[in-house]
């Protein structure tokens, strides 16, 4: 069996590159005991990709040039070699940048396609919604009455945050880049409160916005719309910090003053909390239950999610390119194989 | 009565300078029903108390000018009005930096000075060791085997943090300004290693004293300890924040680059926690358990402690200004009267 796939060649400087890149056709070996054949589906593109194109210390490890880029997928069976999965059964995998792979049996998750179309699997009801969703419920703590603000907010974990924070009580305020996702948060996903960071009053609006102050800030962006809560932030705030995508592509630190003292202060002054996480870490203990809550509050109709699929396996680098500037609509999915 | 008393005049720009503050005898008013009148004994000094000096937005309001500085006291009932406390009863209080004071039965806390000399109500068992067995414990939670890093490690703080941390099975790193602190950390409080942060080759210090990196880093100092356990600090590294004293007399941020960008990324590929908080907080809670827990510790020799006393309450300016500057042997107090 063939596949097609995107090797990383070398690691970008700033935005990653077509050159950064390569599409090649290598022949897949026999599956062997306990692995299986798939086809993909639907490849998943997450910003965290971005971490894993470079060899700065992170918390996984980058991957190795001439190796294709890694990420999760909604995969076929073509051929199984352990009893657990059959040939045609859809599931959830983690098989990278490619059109085909050979996978060990137990990594992956089968998937009903009669409970939910199976490119969920990768958004809202999967790693993108469980972020949502354990960041704010173990971090974030939103209490009735409080008030949540998120970034990247028509994402697919940005839009869970606000809807979640919605369901436990709280005023959800959206920020997005556009007047096209501002009026998306408003009628799709109902946020109380939409905002476009590129608004030249950006920060008055944002104060408008709250004028009750900021209780739990989930952090996926970084940069100037942190610069903007940052001073509306209450004493007792928490701050999950689960991506900082406006500082992905950074390639040196930015001009003074120092404000790294500032943030301390304010740590200090505000007993905040600020807690960097991976949705891995709290998954053995709430996977189960978030799969069985979430797919309830979609059925209730109390959570909408919003996927942009981009068809065709070559699409996935432009799409990705894009992805780090905003330029996608919802969860950015490419869809390889029907 | 008569009470001598340090008022604030003038609100501290960088270094408090004696000008700011005012020594003035006022005549006390009779003591009301439920009022005892004290006499102060030990005045507590503590670096919150430039925070009170400002009038930057902060958790607790400033002193306005013209009123005497807040801080606790350890003080003797001459005259009570309420049936609580007697006349002759050693009490904690808050009478702020004067001789006499006038106050609230409800507000004091009876001392036995058979348990404990009854300075130590000011010092590792009150408020600073509740701001170290709090923090640590609640935010810290150092396991056996990890790593804790203090800074100002010879102060009523610190140490307690260190031994501690020791009692807790885990290794304490402690950080101090010159050799005479250096030498007490190790052969009076028992740290594991001690270091000099005034030494030109600190930051190297530090790599070397924590192979397996800082688990926990207890932020009470800021300043350039921070920047050297910064890169040190472990994935799922805790840092209590209760002070940063090496910033309070700061009068603007210092030059660039920016980074803060640098800090929250480091939060976010590292999992950590940053949480700032004041001892207040989990008093309700913990503070019996504190008491009970620290005097067995004392009592065991598992915890000691140390006492800077000024001689004079016309010293606490002059004492004041040398604890910003870590001039202070251990927990600075005032006697003020026998």
């Amino acid at each position: 069996m063939k596949s097609s796939r995107i090797v990383l060649v070398s690691r970008p400087v700033g935005m990653p590159e077509p050159e950064n890149f390569r599409i090649e056709t290598v022949e897949l070996p026999e599956p062997d005991t306990g692995q299986a054949l798939l086809e993909t589906l639907y490849l998943s593109l997450d910003p965290y990709m971005r971490g894993r194109m470079s060899d700065a210390p992170s918390y996984a490890p980058p991957v190795q040039l001439g190796q294709p880029m890694v990420g999760a997928t909604v995969s076929r069976v073509l051929e199984s070699h352990d009893t657990a999965v059959q040939s045609g059964d859809i599931v959830l995998s983690y098989g990278g940048w490619q059109t085909h792979s050979v996978e060990p049996v137990r990594y992956l998750r089968r998937l009903d396609p009669a409970a939910a179309p199976v490119s969920t699997a990768l958004g809202v009801l999967g790693m993108p919604g469980f972020t949502a969703y354990s960041g704010l419920l173990t971090i974030g703590r939103p209490q009735p009455g409080e008030t949540v603000v998120v970034a990247a907010a028509t994402g697919p974990v940005g839009s869970a945050v606000g809807q979640i924070a919605k369901i436990k009580g709280a005023k959800a305020i959206g920020i997005a880049g556009g007047p096209r996702k501002v009026a998306l948060l408003r009628d799709h996903f109902g946020f109380d409160a939409a905002l476009d960071h590129r608004a030249p009053d950006f920060a008055d609006q944002l104060a408008a916005a709250t004028p009750d102050g900021i209780d739990v800030y989930f952090e996926n962006v970084g940069g100037a719309v942190f610069d903007a809560v940052f001073p509306r932030l209450n004493s007792f705030a928490r701050i999950p910090v689960c991506g900082l995508i406006a500082d992905y592509n950074a390639t040196g630190l930015p001009a003074g003053p120092d404000r790294l003292g500032l943030l301390m202060s304010a740590v200090l002054r505000k007993s905040l909390t600020v807690r960097g996480f991976i949705q891995s870490e709290f998954a053995g203990e709430q996977m189960p239950a978030f799969l069985e809550q979430m797919s309830q509050w979609i059925a209730r109709d109390q959570v909408h999610y919003l996927e942009d699929v981009v068809e065709g396996f070559d699409g996935a680098i432009e799409a990705f390119r894009g992805l780090l500037v905003g330029a996608n609509l919802g969860k950015l999915v490419v869809h390889v194989a029907d």
